[in-house]
């Protein structure tokens, strides 16, 4: 029902791989979209698949308080829940709960500032984490083995361990001493995975934690090798810097066991993408694309603006109010078939909620394209080539 | 280029026609979506045509102001601009002038009470409405000429003539006087019309207006009767009750150019289109089902739900957490087909804005198959029989 098989390339580290899961095939590397609260926002599963897409991943934390995981279980698991029906993934629950919890890590982890969260992070002690509900305030308790229940119930093909997500501004001991209560945690999370996944529907993912420091990410890596993991995450501080994310995510890459499937968490950024492909990452998920189009951000290509400095155009400005031009002239989405600049533009300042949709289908299909593309470069040997087409 | 062709019926005075137009042929009788600021709310163009839609309207009112009907110009007319490319209706931008003028004409036609919106009309002389943008404030001068330049740069195949929509609340002498002055109104925007219309790619509707008063709606119909309009639009304040607005709709109807199409304004519920059909109208237009759909009601036959005395149900509500079925299980539409009540209700419950496309789908979906079978039953003789299925 699962396998992960893989050909190297000529590229670097970089590979293509096919991941097999009970609902169906992902070819890799591959971007997952956010589908936070069991929904793309303001897409639909249909114009998911219609834009190309491969794999989603929803968030165990906003599940588990809305509409809670035994009435998503009752619907038949999320496949079935969302109408999505694809591939999935859920995460551990960890990473919204400490960074809403420290109000800032989501920021740090990125090396952005200036955050002001409220904290609902009450007490991280070994059994698991304690926190309130954003929408009830309710008192939860995560545990290593109530975050495996949940997944559970959730029924993605994929699901992590719980972790903790320590802060970037901590001393290097707290990130050793948490990476290691964190190895305790996976161990605890196998276990309980085991016990539950006698149907072999699901696989677990390990993830590495250790900072920016080299000898605790290969610490991480040596840990998660030895467990009996389907697939390996790269997750915790990726340093304050792209230069510094490279780094890391080079590094801990090219520590990791070849025979699983690599994800990086929480990564989207064009150029990003191409650097962990080269570092032999598989799979990526981001925010990015749904999140900049809900704020009129079209990703594009240096080819489609004149300007060349930023990854996407903001479609507000009021220079496209007469642009009768699609988003991307050589782009296929159904958005770029059918609509301007300009009308866009219109639907943004009349805060018609569809502009949301039209961007991010746009943006969706973008992604898509784009690890299509790098796919077929890696065959073709010709990734460099494909790289200039796509970084600005 | 244009045409209008029909077929009596058994039923009363019930017709089935064909409407032609340059982007399209309307089977009527028929429903039209308000796409009012040049977009239907949450639905891309491609949905629309998915759930079975022949025809939108959009509102001049609100296009004038923004994006200004030169800038629609610019992208090639509103079926362009907005990816629709079918038929067209635009309205004549009055009744949005004087329903936010007068703060309540709405709902006075409507027979709803206690609305409570800034005035923005500033005054009516026999030249036009003068009135406050409510985006910026400035003032604007609409006259029936102007009227129909900014129809005629937006491009909709059927256009209308301006003129004052009299509130429910006043004398006899008023309405009266009103009435007169729409007529003079109405030659202008003629006049206007034949000037512009050289290609011959738009056709002009003339209004009735005369309130509920029998002897005023005669007058109103042999004076568009005796002018040279392509189709009739019954306008006006229809009255206090349903009942009320059956027999002035009824009254009207029968006394209008049968070789002409009509339209009724803003009416939209089952019953009311019942009611309609019967009494020779050919299309209808109403926000209803989109609006509806924005706050989360789905629009039923009585056969989906177990108690029958609305049009629709509430799926925000509670009960429908664990429903496992469609909102319809003999409904066709994409959202029926791919999702529960239950995940609508909790993508209510949770604010994921696609709740109101999923809802809108299935509302846009019911429509066109409620006129659809209509057609139908009116071809067969079996109104009646149509009428049971989808009355509750």
């Amino acid at each position: 029902m699962f396998k992960f098989t893989y050909t190297e390339t000529t590229t670097d580290r970089a590979r293509i791989g096919r991941l097999e899961t009970p609902h169906g095939v992902v070819e890799t590397p591959a971007f997952i979209f956010c589908a936070t609260k069991a929904a793309i926002k303001s897409v639909t599963a249909e114009q998911m698949r219609e834009a190309g897409t491969q794999i989603i991943l929803s968030n165990t934390y906003h599940l588990m308080l809305q509409p809670g995981a035994d009435v998503v279980a009752h619907h038949g698991g999320l496949q079935k829940f969302t109408g999505w029906r694809g591939p999935m993934l859920t995460d551990s629950g960890g990473f919204q709960i400490f960074s809403l919890g420290h109000g800032s890590i989501a920021n740090e982890i990125k090396g952005r500032q200036n955050s002001q969260r409220p904290k609902t992070l009450l007490r991280i002690t070994e059994e698991g984490a304690r926190f309130k509900s954003y929408i009830d305030g309710r008192t939860w308790m995560l545990t290593p083995e109530e975050s495996i229940r949940i997944q559970h119930k959730l029924g993605a093909d994929m699901i992590v361990v719980l972790d903790e997500c320590t802060p970037f501004h901590v001393e290097k001991s707290y990130t050793k001493d948490s990476m290691e209560m964190s190895h305790r945690w996976a161990k605890r999370c196998l276990t309980e995975f085991v016990k539950l996944n006698e149907n072999g529907q699901q696989r677990l993912y390990g993830i590495i934690q250790g900072g920016v420091y080299e000898d605790l990410r290969e610490q991480g890596c040596d840990f998660v090798n030895s467990q009996n993991f389907f697939g390996h995450a790269i997750g915790g501080s990726l340093g304050a810097s792209k230069e510094q994310m490279y780094d890391v995510v080079n590094f801990t890459a090219s520590k990791l066991d070849r025979a699983r499937p690599i994800h990086l968490l929480g990564i989207g950024g064009i150029k990003d993408i191409f650097n962990g492909v080269r570092a032999g990452i598989d799979t990526f998920d981001c925010v990015h694309p749904t999140r900049l189009a809900r704020h009129g951000g079209a990703l594009v290509k240096p080819a489609s603006v004149e300007e060349n400095t930023k990854e996407h155009i903001n479609l507000g400005n009021q220079r496209f109010r007469l642009d009768n031009d699609p988003i991307e002239p050589d782009c296929t989405c159904s958005t770029c078939k059918n609509y301007s600049r300009g009308y866009v533009h219109h639907l943004l300042k009349a805060n018609e909620m569809i502009a949301s949709t039209l961007i991010s289908i746009h943006n969706i299909h973008f992604m898509n394209q784009l690890l299509t593309e790098i796919r077929e470069a890696l065959v073709d040997g010709t990734l460099a080539k494909t790289e200039e087409r796509w970084i600005h």
